[in-house]
């Protein structure tokens, strides 16, 4: 299943199933309490506001968990995950056009399966990790590199708004392949392509550690870090995340 | 005024006006709507759950902001701020047991002036910054510096849950003067003294640079960075942060 939340041409806020290639059509979940006369009628995707899946309290993202990326970017592989965050305000949505910051010279994209917390996640070992998993959405981890290189912590590299762009569904774990492809692509060209195989610590890893020391929330997201290919974008293009089983992420691109 | 937010013995989440010495006593707003019958009496802050006085998306904290820190920490003197981040699990409120990452040779507390946003921020100018402040509480901005030192992003050294005491109140502008002094005691014993005459930059100054990539939320804070003293917490510790205009924040430490 790959669910989707949307707003609807009346303005209500509802979710739904996801079906068809690439989500052409909406099935409405049933409306609960005053929202039971909600229409149940399928929806065309292209008739509503795709909203981010989730609304997570904070976005915890990790660096460097493709050994591809980490030569890309001259590093060593680290002997832990790397980890950042970004806050609620960089989260965007499926179909908008991503505002970036003015002035940098070099924004880039960084293609990036992500996990979203189901259930509240404490101090979890591996193997129980995935107890408390929702399922899987595409992060574009919008990176601005002029300030991100001069920087100890990535606040104005990796928490600006629109930064987060997340979605279009959170696909049910039985959906994602444990070698599903991670791909990105600028105007229809293939800039990023690797697999889930190519992770240097698992997702179920990377929870266990995160959750030693923060908390997650159920909305929660977890992005399991990027691929080699990053690279810069330029007003005016429009960059696709695909993870197999998940879809594709679509956003514009505007730069002042 | 100094506005508090607490649970009453009802177990309803209030407002109210922090009154006497040290806040003994609490005048409760007028309820509003459904909550318009909550007595209006007041009520000893001893007998209520005094909670975070405002309820942050984010906590964007500014690192080094203190000549004397800097020197203190090796560092030189920044020519903008080093900001990083604190989500949501990180706040825990006056009168509260933090509990701290078990197995660390050493977690410090670090006093500090935080700014609570009342309106909506982006890419506000300095000399504007200041309609966008609801007031000013106190933040220990407790620090494992065991990972801290270690890693790019200070995630596991500032982000840990709990890592935010946030409160007792936020206090108007008006209450707190310029040259307010920011304070830390351990078992009553002072560490950290110091005022906000010593800033680098300026709660303006600082909300003009954040908000030009980071949109900030009513509810938000902006923690101003702490001055020199910083030093190791121990199991059983009674930590407060006082500053002046605003009162003390007061929380034990338990460390496993």
């Amino acid at each position: 299943m790959r669910y989707v939340r949307f707003r609807d041409a009346a303005g209500d806020v509802r979710t739904g199933e996801w079906t068809g290639e690439e989500g052409a059509e909406i099935a409405p979940s049933p409306g609960t309490g005053e929202r039971l006369n909600l229409d149940p009628e399928p929806l065309a995707a292209a008739d509503v506001d795709v909203l981010p899946p989730c609304d997570p309290s904070k976005v915890v993202c990790v660096g460097l968990n493709y050994a591809d990326h980490a030569a890309e970017q001259g590093k060593d592989i680290p002997d832990r995950p790397l980890l950042f965050l970004k806050p609620p305000n960089t989260v965007t949505a499926h179909g908008e056009t991503v505002d970036l910051p003015a002035g940098k010279e070099r924004i880039d994209h960084e293609a990036e399966l992500a996990v979203v917390v189901g259930e509240r996640a404490r101090d979890v070992d591996a193997d129980e990790a995935m107890d408390h998993v929702a399922g899987f959405t595409c992060v574009n981890d919008l990176s601005n590199r002029d300030d991100q290189v001069v920087e100890q912590n990535w606040v104005r590299g990796k928490a600006f708004d629109d930064a987060c762009p997340l979605g279009p569904v959170v696909a049910t774990p039985d959906e994602v392949p444990a070698d599903a492809t991670v791909e990105c692509r600028v105007n229809g060209e293939t800039r990023q392509a690797s697999s889930r195989e190519e992770f240097i610590f698992s997702v179920p890893e990377l929870l266990a550690e995160i959750t030693t020391y923060v908390t997650l929330e159920p909305g929660d997201v977890v992005s399991t870090g990027t691929p080699a290919g990053v690279g810069p974008l330029a007003d005016g293009d429009t960059v696709e995340i695909e993870v197999e089983g998940v879809g594709t992420l679509r956003n514009g691109v505007s730069i002042p």
